[in-house]
């Protein structure tokens, strides 16, 4: 799922997904503008991690989900760097693991105009939609309250307690009154769009994700995969977050094996209880 | 405002503007995608119009107004082609009046990512972020409606006409609810995303561009201009509809001054009562 994220003070989204059917990660970065993205295959992260990374000891897998993990982290010892490029988006990631630097580059490149489309302006299209026809449905279901609390009024019910009276909803005066703050809303949206990304947003976002990808059938097996991801992610987030901060203290502790910090070898704590075993399809831990 | 429009069955929103600074229309046609643009001073529209068109008379005025109201007419008389190059979308639109054909050439320029931001999708984000704001406030608004009602219970009234009574609203449930046709909606926003400028939205659409103007100073003129033009467009919007039929008739019976073709020049009839004489910012008919 999309995720409001800064680098130098430049507000994106950010998507991050495990297609499991290319053994590989895909990012996706967006201003609303344009599309960067990156593809790349968990062997590529791994081999070009410890490439950059000699000191640093880890399994493949843990490895791997450490880098991914850094770059939606809310640790304020990951420092975050973006230079772009003609065509590209470069993120430099790095963060102190005891006293061995721990640093990565993704390199996203520029999309055509249809994979913003297809990554992030249709799912807002149908989040428009969905808004659109739960505020039909909810002004209907207002009439039918007031229409019963009428009733009680024609039937000689008076309230006692007039505390809770309300008044009948009228969707014009409604409009109207919401649409009193929408020029400060409009400034606060043109300084930052991902605004939009508020907490009820991304769980009604996760919600019109999965349910409109469950109806396919499971020869799209990536769409499915994604959903499932993203159900579980959405569980994982706040574990995730909770372990992040644990491992951040830990570090503090990594031995080191020897004094010549040239053979010093860190090893990056597996991150406990953050895949459930039994879902074997969500191999990965994201930031989602 | 956007208006859904479909050239050779692909779909497009169009969005036509006056700019009373620039003495030009702006013509915006986007597939959510791509955005196209033309810019084109009333001079050179009318000048290029009588290049074309030598046997139509008619006054600057009126002419200028017929051939934007070409664009998104429904009159099936008007025949609209569409064709795409590189960069271009050329629009060519005819129709007969009387027997001579009047036609038009608007050359439309794909413009900037960013184009397409300021024009289609940051529209599209104040319109998520006001609908999310309005299905918060109304979800507040049925649970003191249950209040009330619980309270009605609670203070021994009962219902005699049981027919009226709802059940408490519960969010979660409603989502749920809701959500079960989404993977519909998906299929059908996939063929045609423009469909979601259903009547209720458009309405919607209309009150948060006008609204979130207002609070602008009156240096920014532009915007103001085009805030109340798209005020009163509205207000015109179905007049024109019903002028436009009156129109197609009234060419039935245009006066052929010769009999010889060559020397026919076919006056357009002035759309009666379209332009209020007292609101002078809004110059010209525009379907938005």
């Amino acid at each position: 799922m999309w995720k409001p994220i800064s680098f130098n003070t430049r507000e994106f989204l950010l998507k991050l997904r495990f297609l499991e059917s290319l053994n590989a990660y895909q990012i996706d970065l967006t201003n609303f503008i344009n599309l960067w993205q990156q593809q790349i295959s968990e062997e590529d992260l791994i081999q070009t991690c410890k490439k950059v990374n000699p000191l640093i000891y880890a399994k493949p897998k843990v490895l791997s989900r450490h880098i991914m993990s850094l770059l939606d982290t809310e640790n304020d010892n990951v420092v975050k760097n973006m230079e772009e490029k003609d065509n590209q988006i470069v993120l430099n990631l790095h963060m102190m693991l005891d006293r061995v630097c721990f640093k990565y580059q993704f390199i996203l490149e520029l999309q055509p105009a249809e994979c913003l489309y297809k990554e992030f302006t249709f799912p807002m299209v149908l989040m428009i939609s969905e808004l659109q026809k739960q505020k039909e449905i909810m002004s209907e279901l207002l009439a039918r309250k007031d229409l019963e609390i009428t009733q009680y009024k024609l039937e000689g019910a008076k309230l006692i307690r007039k505390l809770v009276q309300t008044k009948p909803f009228d969707q014009d005066t409604f409009n109207r009154n919401c649409l009193e703050s929408i020029s400060e809303t409009k400034a606060v949206l043109e300084q930052n769009p991902s605004k939009i990304f508020s907490k009820s947003f991304a769980n009604l976002y996760q919600q019109v994700i999965t349910a409109s990808n469950k109806s396919k059938t499971n020869t799209d097996e990536n769409s499915n995969i994604e959903s499932e991801m993203e159900n579980t992610v959405q569980i994982l987030l706040e574990e995730n977050r909770t372990s992040s901060k644990k491992k951040s203290m830990q570090v503090e502790n990594f031995p080191i094996k020897d004094s010549k910090i040239s053979e010093v070898k860190t090893e990056i704590p597996e991150l406990p209880n953050i895949i459930p075993k039994k879902k074997k399809k969500c191999q990965v831990v994201l930031n989602l």
